[in-house]
């Protein structure tokens, strides 16, 4: 949508910024200005080549998006700077930045200029991170500090040892997957299947031993950072919303490598909820952190740095919200991918596309209400008939997946990695519809998770659901739902933008009245239990009404 | 039991104490050699007076052991000192002390003087603290820092506003209990009924709103502190073992006011359970924090501030186990207390005393195993026939205690604030017999507490119950308790030194192997269940086998 004042203000911005730039291409005004001597004499704290990274991405995506090449240039000019201050031949220092982003962005630089120079700096970036003698212990001498006074450690950097070695999701969540990212995109252009491993063994840690169900990640709010296995504490997670964003970057690279759906699940999980639940259904709210409980008294608490109870304007430190305006905007990128011979649907959206598919032009066309409907309508569209796949992925979360084409029912024998894959000769205006059931379900965690076992938890299709003290009273604790209750799912056009709710029978626990007692005799008799009913809202939509108790895993 | 040899020490210590102290007085080596310009500029943060608190407690119990008066007279000779700097006159500072202490030591030092300007000098401290316009906000910028600055804020200091308008427990734990305990000592002194008032408010607070079940306090690691009601989290308690113990001198304090079993419950459950947590058996190892889970995999992380996985030998800041070589050396103060015309036994123990009842000198000798068994054998011998109430404390936790007097069961209509009293003529060498049953028991909390509604506790007696992994296996938090499982208690002769345990048959949940995945729809069938036993042994002597899990509350 080209929009001419937009653009005026983004040129006065570049002009801007190419006034700043020095004559030997080092653009940071920070450092040109308040700290004028002391470029790169901090590379592990002061995100100086983290800011380079950002500003190269929006150079990449102004010139992809628009066909202008000045801030492009002037970024090139920077980078052709910085790699000839950093590297790995003798004379340049061994340097690479505490909070990685600039290696997936000089990935994006490689792509869109063709610069191998580029490429193989981000390969330096990546296989120098960690070695011995650590860069960030020699650098902290050097400035004089301490390096050992650092409580946060090397791991909070991924710095503790060689990323081919780290098999763990380690430290502060979004260095840990920004730099994930970046390390894909090098595994993938120098197929570089040793580096792939290790990414590989990253993204499953993360994804199958420290994600929240909402996708968020990072469990301690300290450090914002992963913890240890099966530890996902609820009312002190942290899950930034940049973490799920970053976890979706890194599931879509491996996505790309190898289309395979414990990828698309994790991308999917955390789009729908620990992703949108960062922004307020108007659009003008944000929340830092992701907790998966509020208790009534916690919201009265002096805020936890970034983790607050209702969504904020801004923050001081500003990465969410512009975080996500990037990724809603770039939202299609997400949905298809394509092979030589194949069309890859890995997200179900209403919108269209077209993409080629070997020597084939297709149009691909989405009509569904997903994820409030289980149905989706698809129309493939190819100038003439043309012998293809169309592999459509059906979720982990889903049993019983039916496929028609043209009305006529598709019996998949085997998914091919959670793909159904639908090879013909397809004509212009093939219809394909596809149902995936997606009751509300019951969902209970790994029994190492501590913190949620003997919890449950309710979702419907990708959606994960939560209580809100609005709809349910307060003491959210004391609910407890019944083994056999019985969950009905309601589309409700009018709440929150239109959305399906779950609602169900459930219990208060021990209403009995303690008055001024803390603690109790168990009653010999079971008394008799009180009996309410809930109902549960998504949990991406929550706290769109007003402030209260929130929570995800409930008691059983 | 009169030592020569540690006599000499002490001697020989307080010769080299008043070699230090300064021809004004004062009496404080860090600030005489190492700050010797900042005496009196940072009441709020230094411990200045605090350290001539307790050492003006050593000073009075030195006296009251031995009689010798030469710390005693030291420790006056400051005090005096400090009267003229600090109080209300026109020329003096209105300071007071950042963390309490010095209030209740003052009150010990007028006891043992007689002198009323110590009384008055802890008034003095007591009515200022909180006062407009703020001492330590005066005294921040008079240092020239921002008193805004201080993340912890002035409830810490328990200085947000007079203490007379305070009604909850707040701010640091043991600085808020230290308090209380001065302030309970200053009204008992001078019968003021208003600041009575506000002690018994604020003990009310930690009692019934804010005490874990084992009788810690402190419910944040961060800033040792006291934070809303019912926020009881069991895994991030801190729950010192300092705060315990000061917990026991204001339950202990207000029970010398009005004999009411509310406070000597509290004491009792303190002392049996997060008070002498904090020792190893064998008395050489301590738990400054006292938490009330201890997972596998947080054994293995960074010790967060004074929170261990396993007692210490020593800590940086060694306030808790001087402490409780304190408190176990005078442990005798906190059984019995007399009235005019009564005894009252507050606590059941073997041993036994003298006391003046009136006019009368009475010996009391008790014979139990309390509590590992129930019955208790009190002798009761005057030097000639005499007649006063004897007061028997019935627990809270008890139902259907027995009494006897020589061999004669007595029916005691109504406990007069919990307390049976026998009033009789006391024959020497009369008997009394006190059944008081302990069945294992499981104990619910108020459902106000998110972080235990829908768990229970076991306990016997005073005793609270955890299980531990070198009992029960790994994962504690997979065990569920059946709301009717039958607890059997045993004693164990052989096992920490002799206690009884609770077992049980209890089940594990989800016993399904999740393998890999980290959440999964509940299966629809209802899983066997697996069977396990459980043994819980007392909270107080858990960790004395090897480092392993701990729990106390339990899933049910």
């Amino acid at each position: 949508s080209p929009d001419a004042e937009l653009k005026r203000q983004v040129d006065e911005t570049i002009d801007l910024l190419g006034s700043s730039q020095q004559p030997d291409g080092y653009l940071n005004t920070h450092f040109t200005t308040v700290r004028p001597k002391e470029r790169w004499t901090n590379l592990r704290d002061a995100h100086e080549l983290y800011c380079a990274g950002h500003l190269i991405e929006a150079a990449v995506a102004y010139f992809q998006a628009t066909g202008e090449r000045k801030l492009l240039e002037i970024m090139c000019r920077y980078v052709d700077y910085i790699d000839s201050v950093l590297g790995d031949a003798p004379e340049k220092n061994r340097g690479y930045c505490g909070h990685p982003e600039i290696e997936l962005a000089l990935v994006r630089l490689y792509h869109a200029t063709g610069e191998q120079r580029y490429l193989n700096l981000a390969k330096f970036f990546i296989d120098e991170r960690g070695q011995e003698p650590n860069y960030f212990v020699a650098e902290a001498v050097a400035r004089g500090t301490d390096p050992k006074r650092n409580w946060v450690g090397l791991e909070y950097y991924q710095a503790h040892k060689p990323v081919r070695q780290q098999t763990d999701a380690e430290g502060h969540s979004v260095r840990q997957l920004y730099l994930l990212a970046g390390m894909i995109d090098v595994a993938a252009e120098t197929t570089d299947l040793e580096l792939l491993a290790a990414c590989k063994a990253v993204f499953h840690s993360a994804a199958n031993r420290r994600m929240y169900i909402t996708g968020g990640v990072g469990s301690e709010r300290r450090a914002e950072r992963f913890t240890f296995d099966y530890d996902l504490p609820n009312e002190t997670a942290y899950a930034e919303t940049c973490a799920a964003i970053s976890l979706v970057f890194a599931a879509h690279r491996l996505l790309q490598i190898e289309p395979d759906r414990q990828y698309a699940d994790v991308m999917e999980r955390a789009l729908y909820n620990g992703v949108i639940s960062g922004v307020s259904l108007v659009g003008d709210r944000f929340f830092y952190g992701n907790p998966l409980t509020v208790h009534h008294e916690t919201l009265n608490q002096p805020p936890q740095s970034h983790v607050t109870a209702a969504r904020q304007e801004w923050f001081g430190c500003a990465c969410c919200p512009p975080n996500l305006a990037r990724l809603l905007g770039s939202l299609g990128q997400y949905v298809y991918s394509t092979a030589d011979d194949a069309l890859y649907v890995h997200l179900y959206t209403s919108g269209a596309a077209e993409l080629s598919i070997g020597e084939h032009r297709v149009r691909i066309a989405q009509k569904t209400n997903y994820p409030w409907d289980e149905k989706v309508k698809l129309t493939i569209t190819s100038e003439a008939p043309a012998e293809f796949s169309v592999a459509l992925r059906i979720p982990g979360w889903c049993d019983g997946a039916a496929i028609k084409v043209n009305g006529h029912k598709v019996r998949v024998k085997k998914l091919h990695r959670g793909y159904a894959i639908i090879t013909r000769t397809w004509s212009p205006g093939d219809r394909i519809t596809l149902k995936l059931p997606m009751p509300p379900t019951r969902v209970k965690t790994n029994p190492k998770s501590r913190n949620n076992i003997g919890k449950v938890a309710l979702t419907a299709g990708p959606i994960v659901y939560c209580l809100e003290q609005i709809d349910n009273g307060e003491n959210l604790a004391a609910i407890a739902l019944p083994r056999n209750a019985k969950l009905r799912v309601q589309h409700r056009r009018k709440l929150l933008g239109g959305v399906n709710v779950i609602r169900a029978k459930a219990k208060r626990i021990e209403q009995e009245d303690f008055g001024d007692d803390l603690y109790r005799p168990q009653k010999s008799r079971r008394q008799k239990p009180k009996r309410c009913n809930i109902t549960a809202v998504p949990y991406c939509v929550w706290g769109n009404r007003e402030v209260g108790e929130m929570r995800v895993w409930l008691n059983e």
